[in-house]
């Protein structure tokens, strides 16, 4: 019998007991499917264990330590001394990419990372194997299930942003310091990792522009719904003339889009390329037994001696300004010609109306645009003006659109 | 500069055409990937060519023939020659797999086939690499587009299966000679090879039972909608206790289901496992292109050598009672006891009732029930009887529903 392969798993948490479980039961299916029986060389905890000992008698790193300091000197150890390495590590990928990636090519060995990015979903496998040489033009989607959990459920109660926060936490869909997640920050490490595969550019997590759920109201929601529109928090990755855009914001959506639908602590992510029109995939966020499952099926790629593509590297800069449409929502004094002045500064920036709700509320009215596209400093421009009149009541209020209709 | 890697091509049809097309333009970014510049050593057209000599100067073959005959002794000379093979034909791998499979393992080469079931979404790759060693539970969901459409289309204008049909061929979704599709032939031979990748069983496609959309009436569709049900072709390939059981049928969804809004040409795949939870993957069904790019990643993935795992055999007999869900349609002389009757025959079989819609039509009366999982022989065995009654206006109709409820 073959000698066992044997793996140095770093971190014992939620998804590093997991995974020490799964990789015991599912043994002899690995077995079977490799070729090569896998064995725990050893478990580095806070407390426990030396790195270098479990790095000298590991054939395989298996990194599910969190945080990028520690993490990332181990990880890159255990590559310049010649072992593949597994993480699910999002922060480090997007924050440390360039030199992981190339430690890891000067000593041939993989990286892998599935669980980086949207669990139990194989999103990196797809886009960087099925569609390794297809000209992708856009990555997108939900990557945070813990927001859309909280969106879902302020959509459907009415109740305010800290009441649902604090149900999500209740509930173990949103952590105890839940910044990361409501902030988008957590989304836009994972957007850049899929930027990264998907146009092949060297995206690091600093030129991610991203915005979070913190400001969203009840009323926003309850609008949204006059208009047929849902909210998500969307990760977008996608080719703009002259380069590439890599954004995280919150976004309503028509019920006909297919990540309308996507509920709950749900994940989901779509790929658009001229070759395969488009193609959609869910499922559940990061749990620990669906995050040790993608970094077991990444454990099997490298037994079976996958052999990842080259890497390849596209010239493509982060653009900022381009157009998108908007909903808007403004406070005014219920007076006449309000509309009109407002219309009339949307109108001399070039920015055009395509549904409005208004409903007035004693002496003062609440207005609900939809804006088509239009260039986003054009539209930030109107907002500028717009805020300075006399009749806004409150700072106006804006939130991305995706207009597009789906069958 | 390395040689370049030949590929041989059989068959120019929609599909190869757009291969060759696809192969050209993306022969730069191949190269870049693997390291190997893809070129067509020659192509195989009903009226030109030679085989033999295709096969003589070609590294790889691509097989885009369709059929089983000429197919079959091409794929198997190609791959006994020592050629990897890529090929979108489902029909050949449901019913010759076992034969092939052997033929590339003999002679150490790959047999590749993502683009033979659910066009543009990489299914194959995912469940056989990424889910390798899952031990998945359930593959299901719509794998035609053809069908889709029609009953998209049925629900929505209430009108019958034959104007839908012919307005699907004259849109191109259906073939003049729909036979394929709407009988569950074309979705029973993606479910065999879904169902031999899922569960490591050498299924073929006599061992799959289907049943075809041409006996769906407007009526089932109206009725459903009271009920908040929606009428999909379904391919299911499941474990079940004693084995395992793969059937295509047509099937009620509660509109809370992932594949619910899985409307018009569109194909969708859930994978299901306790590991993952479960994972949906939807888009375009086979088009030209999209066909094209599915057979595209698999030569890339041949070009860059990467190893699959090894065939795997499980011991899984097909099952062939066990329990569904109905929805049941009966239409019977509006007289007193009648509805009593009928629920007697029911529960004597052991079969009980979720919810009845009943509705007068002049001395006639509609029933249309929802019945609780029960096993289907017992519920046959109700049919019959029930269809015997003095009361039955014409043959009792009915169709199996998914109860399960999603979040």
């Amino acid at each position: 019998m073959a000698d066992p392969v044997r793996i140095g798993l770093l971190g014992c948490g939620t998804v590093g007991r997991a995974f020490a479980d799964l990789l015991d039961e599912r043994a002899e299916a690995v077995e079977a499917a490799t070729g090569q029986r896998p064995e725990l060389a050893g478990v580095l905890t806070r407390g426990e264990g030396s790195f270098e000992e479990i790095l000298e008698r590991s054939d395989l790193i298996v990194e599910l330590i969190g945080g990028t300091d520690v993490a990332r000197d181990h990880v890159l150890s255990a590559l310049r001394a010649g072992r593949p390495v597994v993480t699910a590590n999002k922060q480090l990928l997007a924050r440390y990419g360039e030199e992981l990636f190339a430690a890891a090519r000067d000593s041939g060995v993989q990286l892998r990372f599935e669980a980086a990015v949207a669990g139990a979903i194989p999103i990196v496998r797809v886009i960087q194997e099925s569609f390794g040489v297809t000209e992708i033009g856009k990555v997108f989607g939900i990557v945070n299930g813990t927001t859309n959990f909280i969106l879902s459920e302020m959509a459907s109660s009415g109740a305010p942003y800290e009441e649902v926060l604090a149900r999500a936490q209740k509930l173990g869909y949103a952590e105890a310091d839940p910044t990361d997640d409501v902030t988008g920050a957590d989304a836009a490490a994972k957007m850049a990792i899929l930027a990264r595969l998907a146009f092949h550019a060297p995206v690091t997590l600093d030129e991610v522009v991203y915005e979070g759920i913190e400001q969203v109201k009840p009323d926003d929601l309850a609008y949204a719904k006059e208009l047929d529109l849902s909210l998500k928090l969307l990760g977008v990755a996608e080719r703009r003339e002259g380069g590439i855009s890599v954004r995280v914001f919150p976004c309503f959506l028509y019920s006909g889009h297919p990540l309308a639908p996507v509920g709950g602590p749900f994940n989901a992510v779509m790929v658009e390329a001229p070759a395969i029109t488009e193609v959609t995939m869910s499922g559940p966020g990061a749990g620990g037994i669906q995050t040790a499952s993608a970094v077991l099926g990444d454990v099997v790629s490298i037994l079976a001696g996958e052999a990842p593509l080259h890497e390849v590297r596209e010239d493509l800069p982060i653009v900022t300004d381009f157009t998108s449409s908007f909903y808007l929502h403004l406070e005014v004094a219920d007076r006449p010609g309000v509309l009109a002045k407002i219309t009339h500064v949307l109108g001399e920036n070039e920015v055009s109306v395509k549904s409005v709700v208004q409903r007035g509320i004693g002496d003062e009215a609440r207005l609900v645009m939809v804006i088509h596209e239009c260039l986003e400093s054009r539209f930030s421009a109107a907002i500028d003006e717009i805020a300075q009149l006399d009749e806004l009541r409150s700072a106006p209020r804006s939130i991305r659109v995706i207009e597009e209709e789906f069958v």
